[in-house]
């Protein structure tokens, strides 16, 4: 019998992002330029970690527990407690860092196979206790919260020992995983079969791919690769009502399709025990660009015309001049090989202008074909090649974002993302109504925005958010910004969540999104799976009015 | 005030598919061939139409119809119960060459707005009568047979007049279209604006955009375009608990995909009152050739190599061996320039082979690229290019299959399509299992199939059944056949369909696709929706077992 295991190398650290060893503090010059923008902060967070609140495990749910999985897989330590309290979202690295005491699952459970997982969800549901399924841990929406909901107790079901490539199948390119494999792993395994998920989200080295199912993940390589849901081929949930198990022949069509019910479900309707996937085979060439435009709508327009004609990079990600401007005083030389770069750019009239990073990835003449076509289309609206210098400087920091912001954070920064998608029709509106919506609560705010995913009708827009922390109320600081953002999505026609989820902090967007009648049927399959409400009490599915 | 509107260019044919003038008749060589494989035949159908039963339609039910919609809009002939009373599938054919007496609508009514149906589903609720929503009618499954379920009264909720393009984003390249446009007429509309949808189904000159979505249908060039619910990207649904508005920004990660549920409803869960497409511009060129591959194996081979390097046609159909050999032998020539085509063939080894179609739309400089990259995938196999004659010939005849069937149904014969996919992996089994089954219950029949549509991880495989028809029992001579087909599906993993959807004929295989789960999701979904269950009673969804 293996040891509990309560600690992996993917494992987030107990109040922040991964290895600490990875973060490299800010620069001075970084220091200075945000001093500059956004004026002095004083911080005052406490390091964290806080008090939990006691465990509150009745006796007879964990002995039920652990008829269910074993005793070693059951875990009331508050180590083991504190690494499912939260997830990574701005509000829950305020509550990791603060006094506490902080609300966490009153035990973590650890089941091996799907079957131990309905053993799992059957006691919950005999002895009447609260679940929420665990990951990678890496929502930054409040998807992983404990909230006991109206039970007496709340438990952590979490994935990570089911852990398997259960089954290749390398002529149709599909692999079939346990839902807690982490990124990093799946690529390992694939890679012994010369195969690739190519699904890269910023929390790829910890998120793992049954959250990726449930979340509807994005990734940074998805306007060619696809986004998650468009990866799966089949999923199994293990649900309280029994097993769903969907994904027949190639593609169908046998009614609605129930595998987009399972999909993005967030742990609310059932647990995701298996998903087999799209792959495919490792590419033998990746290249990444850095492309200049010298406007934002000339870089939007490139990036739609590129997508419409099907001659779009893998990665494409076009900063607005804000987060071009930020990301290049953050950088020091902004990459451009120093004051040259910078000259040249200034000379062509590309001051101010956005930067772009451009990646293809296939064999040498395939991506070679369809680099040239890229930037043919690109080059229609002035883009200006700035070389793979800068792409590759974005591909070696492709996964740090979340270890800057913990350096923002105990600089006395506010930092946060929201993210979400518009057609290219409305992608300005929605651009500039969120920009306004923030800046309208947060007057000194830098708001930075990129598209990021492309898509023939329009494009995603990731928004991050820096200000002077309010040390008094640093809550709801970013609670009335996020708000306003909220509001402007709606009211363009945007939607609230491109592929962050909905969790807790969504949740109530959704009658906006799917209409009070879409939540009635989400309430309805939520009855048939889960009859007694014991999945992800609070995510998801806006309560019913009082 | 318009006159109402009973039949349109576009309407099929009472008892058989579009304008009889496009009948050909068998030529005498396909007749020889036909009598030499199938045997003789003594046809015995009559011509129809038969007698309906009469119309039940209760005068309070009659009264509440024409004040939502007008009395101009409420139709009790005989002529327009008729065109409503059946789909177009062999035992539809079957049923509607008949004596008769033939069930149908106790009444046709027309609504011409959302809001109208609103009012429809309002006053069916109200007085008890069940609805089927009815577009082209060429399902063929039996999607619009007009069952009243345990209503004593069923009216059909025809959506023609509901034909407007309410919109077109030439930025976002997406259209909306209200749901009762036929297939010619959106492409019409779509030409003003240099614009087109690129759906091509075989019934595309009858049936309608909200049946593309109510079914998830698939065209002839889906594996370029797109099936239909991968090009809707906006839908509303009214519903008798409400509308239901779906698809917001371009694409989401707000829960489960909602927008799933409404593809595919089959007018079980609500009326497509409105459907928001990707649309493409018109292609300067389309080049569709023939290719021959020595076996079928290899020609699967090319075809899955193809689109898993992303350089499959935008149209690519591969025949077997006995779907090759039957439709040269129908033919006549074959299309291969006569007698020294077909020695070159034999000459090389091909005869036996495979013929496969395929196309490339787009840029003269584009198609060019693409279809030296198709067939430097497809020469890896063996594949012998036989040129445009063949492809041309494919295109001119593309929408003319339902003639033939006509042709064969005078002539004494069944004939019956039936259709699935599979992942690559199961392709070869599927095939053979169906085979199998269609054989041992039709021994001396021609089973034909082809591969019509690709994935990255899988095909279509849509079989064609020709045999000498049994005038005792014709009805059971299929039945058995299909059910034997059905069986074969489910035990080698293969979906119940593809893109004929399920209506009466696959709703007892549900259970078998999605799961007696699935099935209860779907229940409450249709409760929630259609509380009284009003619509289409009796399809898709598996009744409650007794």
């Amino acid at each position: 019998m293996p040891a509990p295991l309560t600690t992996l190398p993917a494992d987030l650290s107990p109040t922040g992002w991964g290895d600490p060893a990875r973060r490299t503090g800010l620069p001075p010059h970084a220091t200075g330029f945000l001093r500059e923008e956004l004026g002095a902060t004083v911080p005052t967070l406490p390091a964290g970690p806080p008090a939990l609140t006691p465990s509150a495990l009745p006796d007879e749910v964990a002995a039920a527990l652990r008829d269910a999985v074993g005793d070693e897989h059951v875990l009331v330590d508050d180590d083991a407690r504190l690494l499912r309290a939260a997830g990574r979202s701005y509000l829950d690295l305020l509550r990791l860092r603060s006094s506490g005491p902080l609300d966490a699952p009153d035990a973590v459970v650890l089941p091996g196979s799907a079957p131990e997982v309905a053993a799992v969800l059957r006691a919950c549901i005999d002895t009447g206790v609260a679940v929420v399924p665990f990951g990678g841990g890496t929502s930054v929406v409040g998807g992983v919260s404990p909230l006991p909901g109206r039970f007496p107790a709340v438990v952590s079901l979490d994935l990570r020992r089911m852990d398997r490539l259960v089954r290749v199948d390398e002529h149709a390119l599909t692999a079939t995983f346990e839902p807690g494999v982490r990124g990093p792993e799946a690529e390992r395994l694939l890679a012994a079969y010369g195969l690739t998920l190519g699904h890269f989200p910023q929390s790829y080295e910890h998120a793992s791919l049954g959250g990726y199912a449930a979340t509807r993940s994005a990734g940074q390589a998805s306007t060619g690769y696809g986004r998650f849901d468009e990866l799966v081929v089949g999923i199994e949930l293990q649900t309280p009502a029994g097993a769903l198990g969907l994904g027949r022949g190639a593609a169908t069509a046998a009614g609605p399709d129930l595998m987009a019910l399972a999909l993005g479900s967030e742990g609310v309707l059932g647990v995701v025990t298996s998903v087999t996937v799209k792959v495919r085979r490792v590419p033998a060439v990746k290249r990444y660009e850095g492309v200049f435009f010298r406007t934002w709508q000339e870089g939007c327009a490139a990036l739609r015309e590129m997508e419409q004609e099907r001659v779009a990079p893998d990665v494409a990600r076009l900063s607005d001049p804000d987060e071009t401007r930020s990301h290049l005083a953050l950088a020091g030389t902004g990459g451009l090989k120093g004051r040259v770069g910078r000259l040249v750019l200034r000379a062509r009239g590309y001051r101010g202008g956005c930067l772009a990073v451009f990646g293809w990835e296939g064999t040498e003449s395939g991506v070679a074909a369809r680099r040239k076509a890229s930037l043919s289309v690109a080059s229609r609206h002035g883009a200006f090649v700035v070389g793979t210098s800068v792409g590759d400087r974005w591909e070696h920091g492709r996964y740090d974002g979340p270890y800057l912001r913990e350096d923002l954070l105990d600089a006395g920064y506010l930092v946060e993302t929201l993210e979400t998608s518009a057609t290219w029709s409305r992608l300005d509106a929605t651009h500039e109504a969120v920009r306004r919506a923030l800046q309208s609560e947060l007057p000194r705010a830098i708001v930075m925005c990129h598209v990021s995913h492309l898509y023939a009708h329009g494009g995603s827009l990731y928004f991050t958010v820096l200000a002077a922390r309010d040390e008094d109320d640093p809550v709801g600081q970013w609670q009335r910004a996020k708000d306003a953002a909220c509001a402007a999505l709606v009211a363009t026609g945007a939607t609230i969540t491109h592929h962050h989820a909905v969790g807790t902090d969504h949740r109530d967007w959704m009658t906006a999104e799917v209409g009070p009648l879409g939540v009635e049927v989400l309430r309805a399959v939520k009855a048939t799976l889960d009859p007694t409400g014991i999945l992800n009490p609070g995510k998801l599915i806006p309560d019913l009015e009082p």
